[in-house]
C-alpha cells in the first residue's frame, strides 16, 4: 500500500536491509509489508511482534517463523554465521532476556556468530569474573543491563574489544523506564562504550554486526592490496 | 541574633550535635551562629566553607581550624577514636576527593575510627579487588562516586556490612549534576545499600556514625543483662 | 535453567542470601530457579508475586507461603528473631502499607524482631508524639512514607539510632510516581538517613537487617577481645 | 518609555498595586518606571534589587529606601498596618531569610501585621512545638522553606488558618534548584496549603494580604446588612 | 483496624475533619474507616471514589451517597451554607469537571455557599468577559483548567479577592500529566495566586474554607472588641 | 576557513539567507564568516553577539551596525519593506524585550513591515483589549511571552491570522529556563498556534516571513493565472 | 447543557470553529454538544474519537461519518478546496499515519487542498528527496514525525515555504512519549519551522489553514487597493 | 600521591592507556598524576585542560604539547597512524568543533588516520551529500552534533560502516544542554549507531579505535589460521 515506502535499496546501501519495526501498524499493514519485502527478495523480518500477532501473521504470511522470547517474526531457514568474529552478548539478569534475545536473534539471522552469557550482574561480581572467557574471546560486545545498569562499565574495564550498552526498562520506581540505567552507561568511565536506545536490543545488534562487516571488509581490502 | 534558633538539645535527642551548613549564610552569621554554640558547650563545626569564608572567619572566631580538602571548619582539638569499629570511605575518582573528605573529617571529629581508599573505580575493577581487605575489614563502608556511580553496587556485592552510597556531582553532560550516580545508586541490584544527597559527605559520616554508635549501645544493653 | 545463574554465596560473602524479584520473570521461571535454590539448602524468598502468580506457583513448589499484604511468597517455618536488637517500622499512611508490610515481613523472615507502627504522617503529628515510645526503643528505623514524604525528617530529628527512609508511589499529580517523597527524604536536613528506591521495603529490611548484624558481629569480636 | 505598559487600575481592580520586578530590566529602566508611578501617585516598591542596583537608582530616584535582607526598594514612610488581622511568616533555616523578608517586607509595605518566627525546621520539631503561639495567633500563616521542605504540612496539621507555602532554591544536589521542596508542598497530605513559586516570597505575601483584605470586606458587608 | 489511625481531632485543630483519601485502600478498609469514624460523630466523607467501589461501599455502609461526577462518597443530609462569603468555581473546560466538582461538592459538604462556571477558557475570552459578575461577586475564587492552565492568571488580574489555581491533568502530549498547567499557574505573573496539586479539587475547597472561615472569626473577634 | 561551509544558495533554495549564530564562535571566526559571504555578495547578519564582541568585530568588519537592544550585527543599509503585509510583535512583559527586538529587527532586515505593542501580558488584559486593532490589523503575529506565557493562548482566540509563539527564559524558579512558557505555548487550547525554540525571536521571524513570502507567491501565481 | 459553553462565534473572530476535543467527554457529552453546534448551524467535527465512541454517537446524532485512520468524525458532505494553495504533508514513518491523517482530513474538511507523502524517514533520505516535487510544490509543509524527529529539519533545509512540524508519539525508550522528537523540532538548526503539540494533527492543520487564508486576504486586500 | 591509583594496566587489558580527566583536579594534581605516568613509561595524555591550566602544567611538566581547539595536553611526538582504516569525523556546525577536535586529536595520538569534515549540518543537506565520499571511504564514522542532533541519522542512513553519535551541548533554550541532541542520536530511526555522553568527544575516538582494533586483531588471526 501507499502507506510504507520501503527502503529496498539499504541493504545496498549500509549492509543491512530494512526490518519492519511493530508497533504502531496494524496486523494487516505488516503482513502486505512483509509480501512485499519477500517480492523485492528481500530478507523479511519484524521486531516487537506479541505472540498475538504472531497468530494473524501467521495466517497471512507462509513460511513465517517465530522467536517467542525475542518477539521476532522471520522467514528465514539457515543461519549459518557468514561472516568471521564472535558476537559476545551479557545479560545483567533474567528480566533482561527479551531484549539480550532481541540482540541475539537478530544477530544470527544477520549472519553473525553469537556467544550468549546471561544473568552475570555486579551484585556478585564473581559471576563475570568466573565467565571472562567469553568477555575474552569475544570480537564485539553486547551489554544489556537494566535498574543500575553497571555491569557495561565493569565488561569495558576488562574487554579488549567494542563495548555496546542497551540500557532495558526493567526496574521499578527511580528506574523511570529505564532512564536511571540510560544515564548510567551513557556516563560510563571507561571509556569506547556506544549506548543505544532504551530495550533496543535489535539497534544493538546491528551495531555489532556492523563492526564485524567492517573488519572483514578492511581485512579483504588489505589482502587485495 | 533571631535569625537562627539552634538546636542544642540535638546531641541528647540524636546522639549528633547541630551542626552549621555554610550556603546562603553570611559569614558574619555563621561566625555569630559558631560563638553562641561554644559558648554553650557544644561542638563547633560547619560544612561548605570556601577558603575566603575562612579568611573571614578565623578573624572573628578564635581557634578555628581549616580542612582545606573537606571544605570544612571547626574548633576542636583531639580527634581520637572514642567508639568501637570502623568507618571505611572509598570514592571512585581523584575528582571526587572533597566529597569524600567531608566524610572522612565529619566521622573522625565525630569520634570514629576511619580508614581511606581513594580512586578505586569500577573501569579497573583489579584496583577494588587488589584492596578488598579494606571493604572486608571495615564495620560500615560509605562509597563516593560520580560519573556514573556504578562503585556502591559492586562494594556491596562484596561486603558483609551496611553501605552507604553518596553520588557526586562530578562527571558532565548526561550526569546532569549528579542525578545520573543518585539513580544508579537507588536502583542498586545490591541490596542493602542507603543512599544520601548528591555530594552529602557530610550526611553520609553522620548516618555511618549512628550505625557504630546503635552498635555501641546494643553492645552495653546486652552486657549489662 | 541457563536463564539464571543464582548467587549461592551471597549469603556467605554479605550475610543475606539472593532473593528472587518476580517481575519479569514468567511464573515457569520463577518456580525452577525457587527449587533451585532449596536444593541447594537456600532460604527460598519471592518478592512482588501478584495473587494470581502465587496461584500458579503453589502447584509447581510445596510448601510455599503467602503473605498477601506484602506480596511476599516462602518457604520458610519459624520466623523466631536470631539477633538482638529491634527494627522499628512506621508508615504515613493507610495506603503505604504494601511497602511498609514488604520491608516487615523481610525482615521478619531474615531473623529480627520487628515493632510496627502504621499511619502516624505528619498532618497529625502528635500521633507520632503520641507513639514517641516505639521510635524511642527501636535500634534502626524504617520509615515510609508517599505523598510528601515529611515523616522521616521529622522521625530522625527526634530518633537517636539510624533511619531508613522509604518513599512510596501513593500519590497523584506531582507526585510524579514517587520522585516527590524521594527527593523529599534526599534533601532532609535532619542529617543520618539513608534512603533507598522508590517503594523498596525489601532493600530497606536487608540494609536495617545488616545494620542489627553489624552491631552483633561488633559484639562479638569486642567480647572476645 | 513605550518599553513599560504599567498597570495603574491595578489597584482598583485587584487591591494591590503593580510591583516593578527587578530581573531583566535595566537600572535605567527602572528609574524610569518608578518615576512614572510616583508621578501618577502609585505606590512604588522594586522586587529582586541587588545593592548594585540599588546604588544606581538611588542617584535617580529621590526618597528611595533599601530593605537589604528582602532585596526591596520603595518610596513609602509609614508602615503602620491598615488592615486587622496578623501574617505569620515562619522560615524553615536560617539560609531562607532573604525570601521570608521579601514576603515579610511586602506585606508590612502594604498595610499589613506581620509576626516573623525563623530557624523552626522540622529537624527540630520542639523548635516550632515551643512557638506553637505563633502558628495558634496568627489569621494567615507564610511558611518558607528549602532542602526538604516539610514544614508548611507539619504547619498546617496544627493550624486553624490559611498556610501558604513558599519552596526556596537554598539546598543543594537533588533539591535540583527547589524542584524538591515545591514538590513536597504540592503533594501536602495536610489539605489546604496553596503554593506559590520558588523563592516567591512576594507572592506569599501579596495572597496573604488579600485573604485578610478580603475578610474585611467580608466583615464590612455584613455590619452594613 | 491497626491500619488507620484517624485523626478524630483535627477538626477541633484545624476546623476540617479528617477526609478519607480512596485510592489504595480496599474498599473493605474503606468502610471500616467509616464506620469508625460515623461512630465518633465525625463527619463521614470520601474522595476519588470510582462507581465499583461506591457499590461495594453502599451494602457496607448505611445512608452513603454519592455525588458521580465529583467521585465523592459521603453519609450528610443538609448542606445549608454555614458560613457567609461565596467561593466562586470556574472551569477551563468541559473535561475539567470532575476536578471542579471535586471541589464545589466538597465546598458544599464543609458549609460553604458555591456558584459555578463551567467552560470559560482563554481561548475565548469573551466568555470570562460576559461573566465577569461571577469574577467580581465572588469571596474567594477556585480556578481549575487543564492543558495550558492560562485561566488563573487571566482571572488572578481581575479579581479582588484570593484566587485558588487547580491544574488537571486533562490534555495530552507536552501536557506531561497536568506538568504543564502546574507550572503555568506558579509562575503566574499575577501576583496572590496560590496553587494545589494537579487534580486536587479537594485540597482546593478546604483552603478556599479556610479563608471564608478566618474571615468569619476575624469578624467575630472585633464585633467583640 | 575550512572550520565553516557557509550555505551560500540557501536563500535560493528557502528565500532566506544563512544567518550566523554567534555562540560557541570566536570573534575572529566570525568576523571570517561575515568577510567570506560579503565578498559573495551575501547579506550579512549575526544574532546572539554581545557588545564586547561587536566591540571586536567592527574592527575587523567594515560598515558593521549594531542593534544594541536585538543583539543583532549586520551589515545593511535601507529596511524599506519589500513584501506586502505586517507581521505585528507583542511583548508580555519589558524583560522580554531582548527577545522580541530580536523578531523585530530580524523581520525588518528580512524586508517585512512590522509593527510593536511591548508590556501587554495577561495580568492586566486590558492593555491588550485596549490595543486589538495591533492584533486585528496584523497578517501575521508573534507573540513573546516568558514567565507563564499565557500571551499566546488569548492572542490566538482573538486573532484572525497565524500565530507565532516564543516562550522566553524570562522568569525564575519553576520557570526552568523558559520550560514552563514552552509548554503553555505548546498545550494551548487555542488552535493554530506554532511554537519556536526558547528565546528564539529570529527563528519566529523567519517563519512570520515566510509566511508573508508564501502569501505574496501565492498572489503572483495566481495572478498570473 | 451548562457543562459546555460553546464558542458559536470562534469562526467569526479567527475564521475557524469551534472543534469538539473528544477525550474527557461522555460519549452523552459529546452528542449533545454537536447537536447544540448543528442547531446554530455550525461545522460540527470532533477529534480523537475511538471506535467505540463513534459507535454510540452515531446512534444519537444522524448523519456523522467516520474517519477512522483520523479518529474524526464529523457532519459534513461537500470537502471541495475553498482556497487557494496546497498543503503538503508528510510522515516520517507508518507509524505516524493517525497524526498524518487527523491533519490531513482536518485540513480537508476545512477546505484546504491537500497533498499527502507517508514514509519518507530521514533513514532513507533518497525517498525524500526522489519526492521533492511534492516539498516544491506545497504552498505550506505539515511534517509528521516520532522516534528522533530529524524529517522537518531536512525539509526545512530544501522548501521555499512555512513549515510546521508534528512531533508524535511513536517510539519507544527514550523517546519519553515524544518528548524526544519534540525538543528536535524546537531545536531545528533550519530556521522557519512553527512546532505544535506531540500528536497534534489537528493543530497543525489549522495553523497551516490559517497562513492560506492569510495569503487569501492579503491577494483580495491588495487586488482591492 | 596517595589520591590517585593510576590503572597502568589498562593499556595492556583493554588496548587503551588510562588518561587523564582534567575538571575537578588541581593542576598539582594532574601534574603529578603526569609525572608519575611518564615514568612508567605510559602515553601521557589529559583531556578537557582549558589554557590557563595548560600555562602552570606547563612549568611542571617538561615536553608539554598543547592542543587548543581539543583542550587536549599530551607528552607525545609521533602520531603516524599505526593501524589500518580510517576515521571519517564530521560536525554540524563550527560551533561543534571543540568536541569533534577532541575527537579527532584523541584518535590521531592514539595511532589512528583521520579524516575531517566539518559543519554540514542538515539544514542544507546538499553540504554533506556533496561530500558523500567521506562518509563512503570511511571505515567508522563519528559523528558531532549539537542544536537538534541530526545528523548522525542522514549519515546512518548512508554510510556502510559503523556510526559512533556525539550529542553536544552547543544550543540553547529546549536544548537543555545537549539533552535534545542526545534523545535525537539515541532514538534514531536508522539502526546501527552507538552513542556517547554529550561532548564526549574522547570516548566516541576511543570507541572507534577500538573497532579498528578489533578489525586488525580479526585480520591478523585470520591471515594465521
Ligand atoms: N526493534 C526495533 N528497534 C528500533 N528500530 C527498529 C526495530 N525494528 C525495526 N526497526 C527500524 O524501524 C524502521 C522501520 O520503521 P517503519 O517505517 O515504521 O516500519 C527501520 O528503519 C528499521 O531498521
Ligand atoms: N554538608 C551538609 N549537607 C547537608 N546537611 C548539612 C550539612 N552541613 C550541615 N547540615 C545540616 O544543616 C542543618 C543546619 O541548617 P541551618 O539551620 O540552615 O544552619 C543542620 O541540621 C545540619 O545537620
Ligand atoms: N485534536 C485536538 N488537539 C488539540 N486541540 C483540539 C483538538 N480537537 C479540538 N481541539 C480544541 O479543543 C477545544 C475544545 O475543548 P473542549 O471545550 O474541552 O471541548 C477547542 O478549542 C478546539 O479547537
Ligand atoms: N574527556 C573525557 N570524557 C570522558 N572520560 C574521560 C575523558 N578524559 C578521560 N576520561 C576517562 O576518565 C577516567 C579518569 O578519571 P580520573 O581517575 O578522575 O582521572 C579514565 O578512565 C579516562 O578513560
Ligand atoms: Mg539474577
Ligand atoms: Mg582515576
Ligand atoms: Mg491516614
Ligand atoms: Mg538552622
Ligand atoms: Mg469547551
Ligand atoms: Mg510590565
Ligand atoms: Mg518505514
Ligand atoms: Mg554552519
Amino acid at each position: 500500500g501507499d502507506f510504507a515506502r520501503v527502503d529496498h535499496h539499504r541493504r545496498l546501501r549500509t549492509g543491512f536491509p530494512e526490518v519492519i519495526w511493530g508497533p504502531g501498524k496494524t496486523p494487516d499493514q505488516i503482513a502486505q509489508i512483509m509480501i512485499a519485502m519477500r517480492d523485492r527478495g528481500s530478507v523479511v523480518m519484524a521486531t516487537r511482534i506479541e505472540p498475538e500477532v504472531y497468530a494473524q501473521l501467521q495466517e497471512k504470511v507462509p513460511d513465517l517463523h517465530y522467536y517467542a522470547m525475542a518477539r521476532i517474526c522471520a522467514i528465514t531457514t539457515t543461519i549459518e554465521p557468514q561472516y568471521p568474529g564472535t558476537i559476545g552478548i551479557l545479560s545483567a539478569g533474567t528480566a533482561d532476556l527479551p531484549v539480550a534475545e532481541e540482540a541475539a536473534v537478530t544477530a544470527e539471522l544477520s549472519g553473525f556468530r553469537v556467544e550468549r552469557l546471561w544473568d552475570v550482574g555486579v551484585a556478585g561480581i564473581h559471576r563475570l569474573l568466573n565467565n571472562r572467557h567469553v568477555v575474552e574471546s569475544a570480537d564485539v560486545l553486547i551489554v544489556v543491563a537494566g535498574m543500575e545498569g553497571a555491569l557495561p562499565s565493569v565488561v569495558a574495564g576488562l574487554a579488549d574489544c567494542p563495548v555496546i550498552a542497551v540500557p532495558t526498562s526493567i526496574g521499578y520506581g527511580a528506574s523511570f523506564g529505564g532512564l536511571a540505567p540510560l544515564l548510567t552507561m551513557l556516563n560510563s568511565c571507561a571509556a569506547g562504550v556506544g549506548v543505544v536506545n532504551i530495550d533496543n536490543g535489535f539497534g544493538a545488534a546491528v551495531l555489532a554486526g556492523q563492526i564485524l562487516r567492517t573488519a572483514n571488509k578492511l581485512h579483504l581490502s588489505q589482502r587485495s592490496d
